[in-house]
């Protein structure tokens, strides 16, 4: 008798229903609803977002839980039902635990917090959002007091993006990139400036939509079970593995930010498609944690998108779609132009040497808002000086300093984190792919991306949210989360760089 | 204390944002879903459609409605709260008949026949599709039965789409038409031939679609409030009032089809956009009924599109667009193409003209299919007895005869009425409107259709469900539903035409 896990499966089903139709109407939200409809979108979300709590903190799964627990034990299937129930039972443990009053709450503060922070970045006065952001700590501090005492009170919020991440790990991996990163900036500052004049030129979007639609098919998006629009900031969804959507925007002066940008977006979308489809509306649908996400939106941006194996094959490509902007451009000076390394003041469009730093100083400050060893008073003046000390510039307002990111009026305190996790992990597994499969750059010269991403989805994509993030890593490379391959992949690519070498 | 119609507003607000949700499910199925997510829409629209419906057919609903309806007896606003709660109930009692069993059965039976429709449509092959037609009309028996006896048991069906109105109303209205249509066909049938082949030569979409958008946001289209997208088949659809949306598609060899579609479906959706702010989230928002809603696109396409004072100003406009086409075409050729009458097969193609006959034709099936008077077998006969009686044709095969409309297949029965009434009224409305507004023409001829859309959302638009369609066009005509007013509209521009005269 498995009663207790088809209980499981159907109450999970019901609210997997309901949350894959709350994100298609966000991904409407933001890419196709009429001005005017937001209200009638809030509405619908919020009865949504809520009926699925509801359906999904409520007796009956905890019942459902607790049966289905002593059934799986026993069915032989390779612990297939009892890591369903354990994540299952996670999730419902979380969810259970935070109050009715304060979900609310909560959600009218990000609601006016976000709103707030729209109008401060704009003027760039950060004191208007003060208020706002201090309302949110405290809010973040009282969510974490709903929990058991934890190491560190930030483990607490680290685990709603980065399960099981203690924040203890995250300061040893932070720690061990910081000194190494800083000092590769400090080399590479004395090099001589690359020259990226071609890229400041008119470029068409359509035809650089084109050649990105030509890329990610090359990657192996699969188009029929995928699309891609337009929206104000990238982002990818998933309505299930056989509905992800990905979006990208044009950047007027910026030709390749919707080129790297639909790489990201890809990668993201890949790992979506991939989780395997017995996992649909369970609890172990998506992926296992936002750090092991990024690692896939890095490794195609970056660690192919950024390669030169990619651009020996796609370089004449692209200069065929902008013979008048490339022709004259050599493929030496096109991979140096788009690796090319300059600290600057704003995160998302840092490079990536120099992107971490950016992380690390958001992180070091969240944690010590959420410990209380620093006040919202404190912020402006101690980002700056963690700007002056990573990157060597002091920002010149607010808007282009501790104002400039959206997720701290949303509350995402544990989130930034996951960029560099994606950072690090991305380059563990590039390594462990050249272990196993050594013709690694010479299939993506000639582009054959297929050797890569079957292994992903082999070693990663299919398992969904079987496993968690420290585990997942530790069964395809062997490892714990570790900085060192990452570091060493920076190193000796713009150590070769700054000899004077491609490859 | 008001506490039972605050009960029924938050229940009916929950019901709505979740068919809400499901709208906009189905609009992003027919507009961008990729191919392959056919299988996770399916199953959120499942779940959304049962919530919902759980959630209005409840004891806790049914305890509101009673406790309201007690409460808004005595608020003297009106009668605006007992008109709620009437229209409440309503609906409550016809979704408290049917048992939850009946409702999964049915939906099961009508993917399975939409299916095999598909198919049998595709091979010409009826027999295929008898089976399946046999079982649909079956459970529309049972689900008659599932009511109190009425006057004829398809009154029952009828009133799903056309609340409170009876069969023997309908076949009165057909009675009137169909003699009066059938000799105004073969009158117009022995006139020489009109010249249309400038309509046969290549027009660019995009061109033709910048035209048609002109024209409805002439008509008052408020593009903050909604958006038109493309579709295999066109449709309007409303999220609220705020966020209605239309679809259009293009045909190769019929260009003017883009046009009179956009027409139409802004129809649709200007009367959505119009409905109260108040009754949003309520039983009383969208129309009154599809009779109604039907008036409205019929309204827009043909009184006011396919008029001579609407070409008049807008012919020297569509011929700048189309020089080539149309420059040596006068507006007396082009006005008597696009109203030119030719009895055809097909009823999505037909004129203003004929097209009653093919709808009066299904409803005399459809209501003796429900009596049990004829059989599914004995339909492909009747089909093409009544064609050759109304029409003087007879289908070459079943794709072109019986098997063309999807909506018995979808179990549709007592829709088809609800085309020809909304011309009938349409027609009323449009006479009305002259009555009290004298310029309307002079108005069209110069584009002012703000009077027309004023009076439209005053007398109509803005009531939503809050009056039976009886009662609304009696409020606004001072008379019942009334053919004379269609057809004296139809003798005189035909008559018109057929003497060699525009006006």
């Amino acid at each position: 008798m498995t009663n207790g896990l088809q209980k499981l499966r159907s109450l999970s089903a019901e609210v997997a229903d309901l949350r894959h139709a709350a994100d298609l109407l966000e991904w409407d939200e933001r890419v196709y609803m009429p001005d005017r409809g937001a209200t009638t979108h809030g509405e619908m979300l919020a009865t949504l977002r809520r009926i699925a709590h509801e359906k999904f903190a409520s007796a009956e799964m905890g019942d459902a839980i607790e049966t289905a627990r002593a059934e799986a034990a026993g069915l032989g299937d390779g612990g297939a039902a009892e890591r369903l129930v354990e994540v299952t039972a996670r999730d419902y443990d979380k969810a259970i635990k935070v109050p009715a009053a304060f979900v609310a709450e909560y959600a009218e503060a990000v609601s006016a917090s976000q709103q707030a922070w729209g109008q401060a970045r704009a003027q760039s006065d950060f004191s208007a959002f003060k208020p706002f952001l201090e309302r949110i700590v405290a809010l973040k501090r009282r969510y974490v007091a709903f929990f058991p005492p934890a190491e560190h009170p930030y483990d607490v919020l680290l685990d709603d993006f980065e399960p099981s991440m203690k924040t203890a790990e995250v300061r040893a991996i932070f720690e061990a990139l910081r000194s190494r990163q800083v000092e590769l900036i400090r080399a590479l500052g004395a090099a001589p400036s690359t020259d990226d004049s071609f890229l400041r030129v008119p470029y068409a979007e359509a035809d650089m939509l084109a050649f990105a639609v030509e890329v990610i098919t090359a990657f192996g998006f699969d188009w029929s079970r995928g699309r891609q629009d337009k929206s104000l900031h990238p982002f990818a969804t998933a309505i299930g593995a056989d509905d992800v959507r990905i979006t990208t925007r044009w950047v007027e002066g910026m030709p390749l930010s919707l080129l790297f940008g639909t790489m990201h977006e890809t990668g993201h979308a890949l790992y979506e498609q991939g989780v395997k489809p017995e996992h649909h509306r369970s609890a172990l649908e998506g992926g296992a944690s936002l750090g092991i996400h990024e690692s896939q939106s890095r490794l195609w941006e970056n660690l192919v998108g950024r390669s030169l194996p990619f651009w020996q094959l796609f370089y004449p490509r692209l200069q065929a779609r902008f013979p008048s902007q490339l022709s004259g451009v050599s493929l030496e000076q096109f991979y140096r132009a788009i690796n090319k390394v300059q600290p600057s003041l704003i995160r998302v469009e840092a490079d990536e040497a120099t992107y971490n730093l950016h992380v690390m100083l958001r992180v070091e400050l969240e944690i010590a808002l959420i410990e209380g060893t620093i006040s919202v008073t404190d912020l402006p003046e101690r980002w700056n000086a963690g700007m002056r000390e990573y990157l060597g510039l002091t920002p010149p307002d607010a808007a282009r300093g501790v104002l400039q990111d959206i997720h701290w009026s949303a509350g995402l305190f544990g989130y930034f984190a996951t960029y560099t996790l994606g950072n690090v992990i991305a380059a563990q597994l590039w390594r462990r792919f050249e272990e196993v499969h050594p013709e690694r750059d010479a299939d993506i010269r000639r582009g054959e991306f297929r050797p890569l991403l079957e292994w992903l989805r082999r070693e990663l994509h299919q398992h969904g949210r079987e496993y968690r993030p420290t585990q997942l890593v530790h069964r395809i490379t062997g490892s714990s989360v570790d900085p060192d391959p990452y570091l060493r992949y920076l190193e000796e690519k713009y150590g070769r760089m700054a000899a004077g070498r491609l490859n």
